[in-house]
């Protein structure tokens, strides 16, 4: 019992929201949670109703973790945990965990996101920033070479794509061996095939590309886990979640059936190379139009672009904001560019139609040529 | 465009949903976040997909806050926080906040909740237990007497509704002036008319009274956040939330939006007073089902009794398990006891309406005679 279906869809406009996060999901997912919303599967009640030890919601975080492991090829080495707080809790729970006293560890300094991570990181113990793009108000993804970290390093530290600069590793960072590597991955989970069994613990908040707001995705090396800290709050150490299989306490219930759909969404798509097919068709076509001429310009290097936030700026800040309002008016939102950085940005993740991308391509191609 | 409405609903068996939490919601609010849930209010998409940022999420946060104020009457001097973690995440935080090095926390200890509170605690710094129950297996809550309590207390911590051994505070505890009184309000928040104002923290999970479980609502006394440690974690800082207005990182949308679409019900219903006589009348009718003879047996104190989690006993466990087959197989769901506890456990929240605690207790009458 879709509201979704053809005739209800003729009565909305056609509005693509291109919003940093929480984002746009799919059509068919957003179908699904409604038809369900107030009678789960026969229960007679909603899934949002039901609880966190019912065997109902047992099942969808088990399918939730199952997609999780197909999706990312990662085997039992690995624990995944539904968790609340966003990155920004992971910031602190990282160091709690693994940042011993007299131990440093490594950063790369990519962004707003890292230099967050950073400071937090700073105020429970030590650090070292082994590349920054600051210089460069992060327009790219700064270089290190493995042979400058320290092997006893208890940890580095990456964020895989920078949302508010536009910028993405191109590929997983070499390591020295021993040395675990950490990534915030919130804004690029599940967007492209990565050598996910390359890093020892990867969190992301589901805002982006996974689901609602209010969950987090840890994927951790159970054996990183049981080097945490002793005496950590339960709620801290990583191994109260691992231990309890996400039900310590009560979790984020509904955003974990969410998150339960979307990754039913992306396996049915054919996976994360079939979803990283379409996100690449929609990054290269977006920065084809940047790059046409001088009108738009990208603002990360070309080199360090992401395929999931792609930023520019137009001559001048006032074309900016009426290129925004136009835009809004034509159905596209949400492309306002982060307060810290200005200009325009496109956010494209996952459930972001191909044809949402290209009707936003054509509406800056006539946006363009009405200037002449 | 409700799908609830009276063709569906038809079609739909009774089922009443009596568990713990995640618990049953209003009927109105589940059709309403149906309704709106692909389309809120003729945005074309789902406030789900909405940023955090946008001024339809602006509205809906602040709304909320607008109506537990209402609910609650507090002043200014107090902040309205909506956090995530849940209470276990408080049961940390509070006292990395507020209990130095050097000084000794007052908990009382009323069941399982308060037990993992004082061991959360114990573990950041010293606590005593200034009452406590456990030795009659939490049937009632403790009493104590303020002038045992140490003036220069950093601060009182109370469950005022114990889910699993169904006890609930009657009164305010009278505290020493200058003690700060703290409450984890999981399972009793806004059922009834409290002098909120009496304390200085109250925080509770919205899974029970206020929504769905993924949100965290706390309200503290501004003059008291501003006492806590220096060099907390971020998102572990009540200041960090306060000065964001609870967006220092992307919050739980969606869960922030069902907490108001509910504090808007009560607010509909006429607001605390007027859910509280409901929810005496639903409690006294199963207190008074209980009483009738011995077949059942209430495990909570007359005088502590709750009027949320009504717990009781049958003659036998193999009684107490056929009581939960028969109960489910005519519509009552969610009423096995803790497994800590065992027996029944009937939540009645704010959301579950007079008509299914009737209906619970015709069961209830019926299942009593057919046993003679």
């Amino acid at each position: 019992m879709s509201l979704r279906d053809a005739s209800i869809v003729s009565l909305m406009a056609t509005i693509y929201n291109f919003s940093a996060g929480p984002a746009t999901l799919p059509t068919s997912v957003m179908a699904r949670a409604q038809a369900d919303f107030i009678d789960h599967h026969g229960l007679c009640y909603g899934i949002v109703e039901a609880s966190h030890r019912s065997p109902e919601f047992g099942a969808i975080i088990q399918r939730a973790e199952t997609n999780i492991r197909n999706l990312t090829g990662i085997g039992d080495e690995f624990a995944v945990l539904f968790l609340q707080g966003g990155a920004s809790t992971q910031f602190a729970m990282v160091p709690m965990n693994f940042l011993a006293p007299g131990c440093t560890a490594a950063y790369v300094d990519s962004g707003s996101w890292s230099t967050k991570a950073i400071k937090e990181a700073n105020n429970l113990g030590s650090t070292t920033t082994v590349a920054s793009s600051k210089a460069s108000n992060y327009d790219r993804i700064p270089a290190f070479e493995a042979a400058d970290i320290d092997t006893a390093t208890p940890y580095l530290h990456i964020t895989s794509n920078n949302t508010i600069f536009g910028t993405q590793y191109q590929t997983v960072p070499d390591v020295p061996a021993g040395v675990p590597l950490v990534a915030d991955m919130s804004s690029d989970i599940l967007s492209r095939r990565l050598p996910f069994d390359a890093f020892d613990l990867i969190y992301a908040g589901a805002q982006k590309n996974l689901g609602p707001s209010g969950v987090t995705v840890i994927i951790i090396r159970r054996e990183l886990a049981e080097r945490g800290a002793s005496s950590l709050p339960s709620m801290l150490d990583y191994r109260t979640h691992i231990k309890a299989e996400s039900r310590y306490n009560t979790p984020p219930t509904f955003a974990i059936y969410m998150l339960m759909l979307v990754t039913n969404w992306i396996l049915d798509q054919g996976g994360v190379d079939a979803v990283e097919q379409v996100n690449r068709q929609k990054a290269a076509a977006l920065y084809a139009c940047i790059d046409a001429d001088d009108f738009y310009r990208g603002t990360a290097e070309p080199g360090s672009r992401s395929i999931m936030n792609v930023c520019y700026r137009l001559p001048t800040e006032a074309k900016e904001a009426d290129f925004g309002t136009v835009a809004k008016a034509a159905g596209f939102v949400g492309l306002k560019g982060h307060r810290s950085a200005g200009g325009i940005r496109a956010s494209i993740y996952n459930a972001m139609p191909l044809s949402g991308v290209t009707a936003l391509v054509d509406f800056m191609n006539d946006y363009r040529q009405r200037q002449g």
